[in-house]
């Protein structure tokens, strides 16, 4: 089987560079040892091999129908649920009291990887752990009991049911209604889209987590609150009735095609039944309370296309001959070399390899903060959860924006093959696109992040991120080959510091929109950084190894290759904070609507 | 009709930044005038608004297909073949002599921009144009009437018959074969891979010119001729008799789907004749002679599929209403404000027009250059022609990198209803991602500017564009507001200066991968040098005309809206090249094949 993750390199993250095992000190995770965590990944990857990878390119040429009101799907999506419902792999992160495995959301993270790289249009638990989650949050032990079971059996599907036609990043807009029934239930009236696995038949039942306003709420996102609304409810009698929520409509996509995305009217007959889950008006901030893992598992689905793209990538590079190297030109009997060996084609493969294991390493980072931010006590949990939600945004960002980059350079590797359905990076450069719209565009993650997260506490967690970076640069220069990218680091910190502090006295002005005019640029910035110091940590452990306890053959291979990559990526990919910085502190505004400025 | 290009924009570009009517004063432009430019480009507009644009999802969704060895097309592409012959627009520029207007090729780029702006995906012509140009150039009498007329009148097809399965980017292993006949014909014998419109219904006969080696030629590039191979061979009778050339294969691919890509076996049956064209063993020099031309029509396919994004998102961010301003986030009662109002929309919208504007900006100085070079004397002629070759792998690959990530943008701009089919984003992002791989990939191009192009004859056409880049600076600083780009400019073309001088000592040492090694980078940096050129050119016509005559409405806002993204790209773009300068001289080695480097 062609590889489309590397196991080798989440071993060496999760127990080299983040210490997976020294979690299980805490009781929380006291069951676990790295042998659980063996099992698990070795459980997943299995599900993968078998039950999605096979079928990556079958789901998309026969993607989901809406006929007659039902939605078919892939026979297999049925048996991948059924399986990972009954490993326990849907919410091993949930405690056992809410039926899952107390698994570390840092292992976690790494099955999510596997899947979503397997086969990311085959992802349906992701939302399904969602709405588990917040069932068991904020939902009474009648909700809980009636649903989470089901759902983490893989037998019901969740679904989080946000967008509006008319509200779509504008979540204050939202119009469906809820009507306080005698019994305590809603009455559900209002229409959703865009909602992923919304409807199909390889389960029993589809579960949403809706926002809504009751009658007489206040306006604005003070006034919304979340329900859990079936497709079918469950009578006293234990049967399951049509609760009046009606496929509309099914999205024709550019990408992801195994997942369908649907259009639903809520209420038509007037007989859709909604259950509360928490107090009123609060679902917003319960929703967000999830958000962070929303946007994290879609960080996660950027990283595993990219990784499956540069699997493929890097296969045909090493395959296919053509043309021989620059130094050889003229050996015109000489056979053509692989094009692993043009310089440009190692480049490209090189951006890849630096963007999907940077990211995974992002993404691992701030799982294990989530982690911590759970377990640890006291001012150290209140500083992983402010390191956390600050790096949120960028976990979102970083590996779908760049991931998109990189699938775009995998597929210019294969040339006109890359653009044929011969080969899957075409599909991958379709399925990677949605991941910098889902939950919250890339606009609205650089909004939150600058906007919110950076100045949120007089600016703490970004001062906690700094004094974190500027360590790992420290521990790096230990080793004589790592100072000069310890230098580099030291400067982009730097350079991070003023161009915040550059920002900054427009929020104090009041004025928001100057102040986050460019926000998204200041996240292609603040990405770029902290991906460095990511790689710098690697660069280091790896560097640790080399020096103190040389292995051979691959495993040399394995550990010099992480700090070429290093190396990668601070020559080409760093240097573009200069470009960021020069325009983020350019006093010009151009962007910044006015009656004069008449776009034509 | 929704618009998908700006004929105003055209205009502009034509006769106030670069003068159409002046060639007009040439002998052999003498028969046109503005009027005759005016017909032209109307009567293009007419076939484009009727028989392109409105099927351009229609030709996507019913994709040809091959059916026991026929294929078939939408029925529209035969009316437009015909359409467009009857008007004379395909090749309009050739002679009349060869059957053409003697348009310049200054117009004739604007030609080619609407109609794939209009419907990338039915353009066959550009083609027939190519493969009709090579007939008239290098043919016999014979072959140039028995074919010429045909495929200008759109009722035979025309192709470029180059790649073949172990021959991609590398022409020199090509290995079809020609057996010279007593008759002066030859057997061919070989496959040919990604022949678009290879094979099709819409024409009576398809005409591929060829490149085949004859029995016994050297190896190499200097051993491989040019045929002209027919579908159909006309015998002495008049008939058309099958010339054994078979479609074996039909490529599925993720864009461009109107037009077939096919795979191609020529000889099975030991009766492909083939009519040489020019002398043995010169064919890759006559083909390279209308590279120029096919580069140049690739770069206006993707300014052209750039343009239609950016009408596209422009008319949704102007009808779209979502959130408020950000100064007003509060005020809840206050209707959503269309996103155009959003900075960070207006900021993609602005990256659009500008690569889409800039692009055709340089496309039109290359077209123009051709001209010149066609039609003046003695060392300016030469001179053009230099400017021209040193510019044409550029007007190739900035066109289409940066076409690639505008249309990302645009998609970007509709949100979730840019990933569905709705919406014709989605379309226009897979198929503008061919364009960095026609006709040579980015990476080839990059080989050909700075492994040929700048070192050409001691460097002189670089000496060239610099001096033409530096009058340009100098014209605009007649203008207080234009000083400060002017500024950057300057600047800009020493930091190329500077770059290519840091380079050019690898390749005197005879270290060709060392000094190609990051060329695509060198690309990335030319290109946005000379958008900046072309964007201060444009820039300084538009405040011209604001400083002295400044008109009303419309008009107004036209010229401001010139000059406004003039400064967009020199405040967002132009800095980037501080990035790739930077790597650019870091004499840090990390893409050159060593054992000791294994990428895994």
């Amino acid at each position: 089987m062609a590889s489309y993750f590397s196991r080798r390199t989440i071993d060496f993250l999760l127990y080299e560079v983040f210490d997976a095992t020294a979690l299980t000190r805490y009781p929380h995770f006291e069951a676990h040892d790295r042998e659980t965590f063996a099992m698990s990944l070795d459980s997943v990857t299995h599900i993968a091999d078998t039950l999605m990878y096979p079928y990556y390119r079958e789901v998309d040429r026969h993607a989901p129908e809406l006929r007659q009101g039902r939605v078919s799907v892939h026979p297999k999506v049925r048996d991948m649920l059924r399986a990972l419902g009954e490993a326990g792999l849907i919410g091993a992160n949930f405690s056992f009291e809410h039926g899952g495995q107390q698994l570390p959301e840092l292992v976690n993270a790494c099955l999510g990887y596997i899947l979503t790289a397997a086969n990311n249009s085959m992802l349906y638990t992701g939302l399904t752990s969602g709405a588990a989650n917040l069932i068991n949050a904020f939902g009474t032990p009648d909700l809980q009991s009636t649903y989470v079971a089901k759902l983490l059996a893989g037998q019901w599907q969740g679904t989080m049911a946000l967008t509006e036609p008319q509200a779509g990043s504008s979540l204050s807009d939202i119009t469906s209604t809820a009507e306080p029934q005698p019994d305590g239930t809603y009455r559900i009236m209002g229409q959703k889209v865009f909602i992923s696995a919304g409807d199909h038949d390889a389960v029993d039942n589809v579960v949403h987590l809706l926002l809504a306003r009751i009658a007489g709420a206040p306006k604005g996102t003070r006034g919304i609150s979340l329900f859990v609304v079936p497709k079918y409810r469950l009578e006293p009698s234990g049967e399951l009735t049509d609760n009046d929520v009606t496929s509309t409509g099914i999205y024709h996509k550019l990408g992801q095609r195994g997942t369908p995305a649907m259009h639903l009217v809520l209420g038509e007959r007037g007989d859709c039944h909604g259950w509360l889950v928490g107090e009123p008006h609060r679902g917003l901030s319960y929703m967000f309370q999830m958000m962070n893992e929303a946007r994290i598992a879609v960080g996660i689905t950027g990283a595993g296309i990219a990784s499956a793209a540069y699997y493929a990538s890097l296969a045909y590079a090493k395959e296919r001959p053509q043309s021989r190297r620059l130094n050889e030109k003229n050996q015109l009997d000489a056979p053509q070399t692989p094009i692993i060996n043009h310089p440009d084609v190692r480049r490209m493969l090189l951006f890849q390899k630096a963007v999907v294991e940077g990211s995974l390493s992002l993404l691992l980072e701030s799982a294990r903060l989530a982690d911590l931010a759970h377990v640890a006590e006291g001012e150290a949990k209140e500083n992983y959860r402010l390191l956390l939600e600050l790096l949120t945004p960028v976990a979102k960002t970083f590996p779908t924006e760049q991931g998109v980059r990189s699938v775009s350079e995998g597929l210019q590797v294969l040339g006109g093959y890359g653009y044929t359905e011969d080969f899957p990076l075409e599909q991958m450069y379709r399925d990677i696109r949605i991941t910098p719209i889902y939950e919250g565009t890339t606009g609205i993650q650089a909004q939150d992040l600058l906007g919110r997260k950076v100045p949120m506490g007089g600016g703490k967690a970004l001062q906690l991120l700094l004094a974190e970076m500027t360590q790992t640069a420290q521990q790096a220069r230990t080793h004589e080959a790592l100072v000069p990218y310890a230098d580099k680091l030291e400067a982009e910190i730097e350079r991070l510091r003023t161009v915040t502090g550059a920002l900054l006295p427009y929020a104090q002005r009041g004025d928001t929109e100057r102040f986050l005019m460019d926000a998204t640029l200041y996240m292609e910035l603040f990405g770029l950084v902290v991906v460095a110091w990511q790689w710098l940590k690697q660069g280091e452990v790896a560097q640790q190894v080399l020096s103190t306890r040389p292995p051979e053959g691959d495993e040399l291979a394995f550990y010099e290759s992480k700090v070429h990559t290093m190396k990668y990526f601070f020559h080409y990919e760093v240097p573009k904070t200069l470009a960021l910085a020069t325009r983020l502190t350019d006093p010009e505004v151009l962007t910044i609507a006015s009656e004069k400025q008449v776009l034509m």
